[in-house]
């Protein structure tokens, strides 16, 4: 912190802004990126360090308050929750005259910069934000970690499903449709999925570093470090695109300004440099013009074609299958004797025995008692707490294949439940059939339907703090957009998309539930009598929800019906797919039928 | 029209667009201001017709396309449906080089303006908006319709509530807080709420045309016809405001911009005409600006005090006992004898008969059969129809009442209804009890709940094409803002607001359903073992609905509970109100408890 300080007095400035995000926007950062956790000791997914000359502040969200007080140095930084705090009021209420706030242009998207710089101009109008040409951490990071150097593969059409030169067509007419003649990418799955390729430099998500840039009218170019691309790739992937060296990447902007041009960019996704970049090089250039565009590849990728579909229900099948033995094991350890960790990593394992199995999809959540109720737990030596009796084991998990990316929540009784365990995870459940079962006309989006999720336990005075669902790529972010269930969805829901169904309860010091499948987006058929082509859901995920948690007169004739078909369906393909007796039968009474 | 191009190419104008709505861009328009209407012919409540030299377009929307191609000659006029056409893009279809495109700014919001500025700028570059002094179509309009003058009236404060002293202090409150010196207010109904005036100036909305200047620190001016102003409302006008002759306007705006000061407009509901004014005048001003700011009158105004809760429990009582004497004389009737206008008529007598009508709240929907498929019909001598035997009878109405304003669509078997008349019935019955007996947290806005409405049709392939619920006023517009039940209503719930739930079902050539109450925003108790405070819903609406058109096999316990909750509510409230033996046979009759 000293030496920042030093090193921002050196160069005239007042403070400077270290966001969790990296060059790449992405969810997960490689460990090289992880500045904010350097700098702080903090290690959540969000987050954003602001130092100033004296003072300094670490601004987080709800899920990280506790977590950013335990693991930043609080003599250092001040912790303050957003967005009940501001960053522009705070930097307003310590700026003086002409006070002089640096930033990593590398780091912030265009978006974000806009806002702070319109905040900031309200209540702080003397306030300046300065672009920095070297990121000071950078300088200051010794022992840093190397940038990741996993080599990319292509991925087969029988994963893709469509080919790269297919899907670059399209992209390029509807680049001449907005009249635009090129388009950065920074966004790393849009790449991915735009070339059908995929590497591993990035934790869970399988990403390789690397920028493109799509042109109307000629073969779009991949920035990349060209030590990642082996001989096969290099071939295949010249059948497309130009390959191009990433200290180029300056390079290949300033060059795309020449003659009069539109260039788009994602004002949300890409990082103000890149459009520093383009102006600068665009200066003298007469006609010279950026756009913003949302990024065409994201709603394209969330729409899965028939390969993608069917390899998701193989992934799906295979989860399933590693989830069920899990579950089979869980249920013959006596309570007491496993902990968060034994189990997170027995789990991994039967994942493993798959032998497809890439990468986890995330760091698994894996919850003992009231360790469930904190949403996004992570277990760690300290927190590792053990699967004790008469208490609710809350598991959130999935899994990367070639095929699909999966991700699944279930909450398990260990030993016998409570009356108020029974009743919340049947509230629960009836939430999570009220999304599964619905029906809903083309144009309905996630927003509309958020609230059945909620409506069981808004009746009985409860709710939680999060949204209904997500979506969900195939193999590529166990995260993505712009499909999901919440307050704030506002896609329409199209055939071919994935989307989590995850409700949740959460008392305090006590438990969690949450229940969580993923769903398909399918048209579904015209019932006798209707008028209008509805949408639904198909359950990709195959597993037991625990019925000794299971309140059946809580539930209505449909809602029992759906479980059973649930369960049926489950028995049915994993079935198939066991070894032993011992998990046949455990999965025949997990999934055994409750009385209509 | 030949006498309008005249004038247009004497100024060298291209073009001029005429909308429906007027000065005040209320929902109702004096008949002096039906210039749409007088050009086109066309009678509905939303459109725009733009004349150009050789062709003119009218843009309506879904509701409204039958409706103009019947009314308006389709030799002058093609008829265009918004959203599928759009304005701009059918003007730079026909757009020469320089064409300019003339508006009258009185009649256009500023956001209106601006947004049709950039989709021109976009698809016709060289067009020009061009605002004009005087509107052609006022030049030309011979035996104009003379403006309303009716006396402004007080509303006391045993109606209103909250004195209006109270109010403007308030409301100069925010100003300060925003930093505002005065706001320009031209939404009628803020002005009527905010001074506890009433008029009659517009058919069905106790509106006086005016406008106001809201000061921060001085006294509000109200600009208005003074002929209107009696001596009584004068002395108590002048308590809390100071009085400006309507001619005045200009120069009172003129006169606002002198000195440094900042003005507030709200860009969604002030005619650009307004900004215009203001900007020339402080055009020379330094440090003066317009700020845009939502109308905090719309708000405020949602959110009904006590003694206004009040006043509306009493006005749908009082309305609720003319509904059940109508709906009890309509069962008199024998199939076939009655037309839609004789039951609108009857239904008027019947509200006129309560002593305390002072005007319905918008023109009767009387529609018999395959008529009630048309969302927004309006009876006339043409269309006017009979109610036949074995088909449904749609009415949606309501009244203005000092205390209170009301909204009431029931649907009414003619005969014997059919099963599929049932059945669909009874599931726009399930979508409304879902709306009624809904709970939900704080936070929780009309897009969150509008799905409830729709889901047991869904189910059954089926949907409606309009929102399920608009806020209303307390003795002002039965449409009002922001509250609402829709896709698009982002605002919360407020305990205070009133709404309507008002699902339906159409289906063409057959029979319109529509069964609306309005309900009120309440706090509702925490159940036991609830956590969170939750908002419900409480029916204010007292009238029976049709029990021979409800199918219990189709509902569940609690859907009947509610049922019958509510008739036995109906009952012991309206029963003592009624003045015959018939009338109260007829009531228990209609408000026979289901079995559970």
């Amino acid at each position: 912190m000293k030496q920042l300080r030093d090193l921002l007095k050196a160069d005239d400035l007042d403070g400077f802004l270290v966001p969790h995000s990296d060059e790449y926007q992405n969810e997960y950062l490689p460990p090289c990126n992880e500045r904010l956790a350097w700098l702080t000791g903090f290690s959540g997914s969000a987050g954003m360090a602001v130092i100033m000359r004296n003072r300094a502040a670490l601004f987080v969200d709800g899920r990280y308050t506790l977590q950013a007080r335990k693991e930043a140095d609080l003599k250092l930084f001040e912790i303050l929750q957003i967005p009940q705090n501001n960053l522009a009021d705070w930097i307003a209420a310590r700026a003086t005259t002409k006070t002089r706030i640096a930033f990593d242009p590398r780091l912030h998207t265009i978006r974000a910069i806009e806002k702070l710089r319109q905040s900031l101009a309200t209540c702080a109008p003397l306030c300046q934000l300065v672009a920095v040409e070297q990121n000071p951490i950078d300088s200051l990071w010794t022992r840093r970690p190397a940038m990741p150097e996993t080599p990319v593969a292509l991925l087969a059409l029988k994963y893709a499903g469509r080919k790269a030169e297919t899907k670059i067509e399209t992209l390029q007419k509807r680049l001449k449709k907005e009249k635009v003649n090129a388009l950065v990418l920074t966004d790393l799955a849009s790449i991915a999925w735009l070339f059908n390729i995929r590497g591993r430099d990035v934790p869970h998500t399988p990403l390789t570093l690397s920028h493109a840039i799509i042109h109307a009218d000629k073969r779009p170019e991949l920035i990349i470090d060209l030590q990642k691309i082996g001989t096969r790739a290099r071939k295949r992937l010249s059948e497309y695109l130009v390959l191009r060296p990433a200290n180029r990447l300056e390079k290949r902007l300033s060059s795309l300004a020449n003659g009069a041009r539109k260039i788009a960019v994602d004002p949300q996704k890409t990082p103000c440099w890149f459009s520093d970049c383009l102006k600068q090089a665009g200066k003298a250039v007469p006609g010279f013009e950026i756009v913003h565009l949302e990024d065409p590849c994201t709603l394209a990728k969330a729409v899965k074609n028939s390969t993608q579909i069917r390899g998701m229900r193989a992934a799906h099948l295979r989860d399933g299958v590693a989830v069920c033995r899990f579950l089979c094991w869980l249920e013959g350890q006596r309570p007491g004797t496993i902990s968060e960790m034994d189990a997170a990593q027995r789990l991994e394992n039967f994942r493993e025995d798959s032998g497809k199995l890439i990468d986890i999809s995330f760091e698994t959540i894996s919850a003992a008692g009231a360790n469930g109720a904190i949403v996004h737990y992570r277990v760690d030596e300290h927190s590792n707490a053990m699967l004790k009796n008469r208490s609710l084991y809350l598991v959130d998990s999935g899994g990367q294949y070639l095929d699909g990316t999966t991700d699944i929540t279930r909450t398990i009784a260990i030993g016998q439940p409570s009356r108020d365990m029974r009743r919340h995870f049947t509230l629960v459940l009836k939430g999570h059939i009220a999304i599964a079962g619905s029906r809903f006309p083309a144009g309905t989006r996630g927003v509309d339907l958020d609230a059945l999720a909620r409506m069981a336990l808004w009746k009985a005075g409860l709710d939680y703090d999060h949204g209904t669902g997500h979506g969900v790529g195939a193999f590529l972010g166990v995260h993505e957009g712009p499909q999901a269930i919440s307050r704030l969805a506002m896609q329409e829901f199209l055939p071919g998309m994935i989307v989590s169904n995850e409700p949740g309860y959460y008392r305090t010091g006590k438990y969690g539930i949450r229940i969580e499948n993923l769903l398909l987006v399918v048209a579904e058929k015209v019932p006798g009598g209707g008028e209008r082509p509805m949408l639904g859901f198909e359950t990709l995920t195959l597993a037991p929800l625990d019925l000794s948690l299971v309140e059946p007169e809580l539930l209505d004739k449909d809602e029992i019906a759906w479980l059973n078909d649930y369960h049926e369906n489950v028995r049915r393909l994993i079935s198939p797919h066991l070894e032993t007796d011992k998990e046949r039968q455990w999965l025949k009474r997990a999934t055994r039928l409750l009385p209509a």
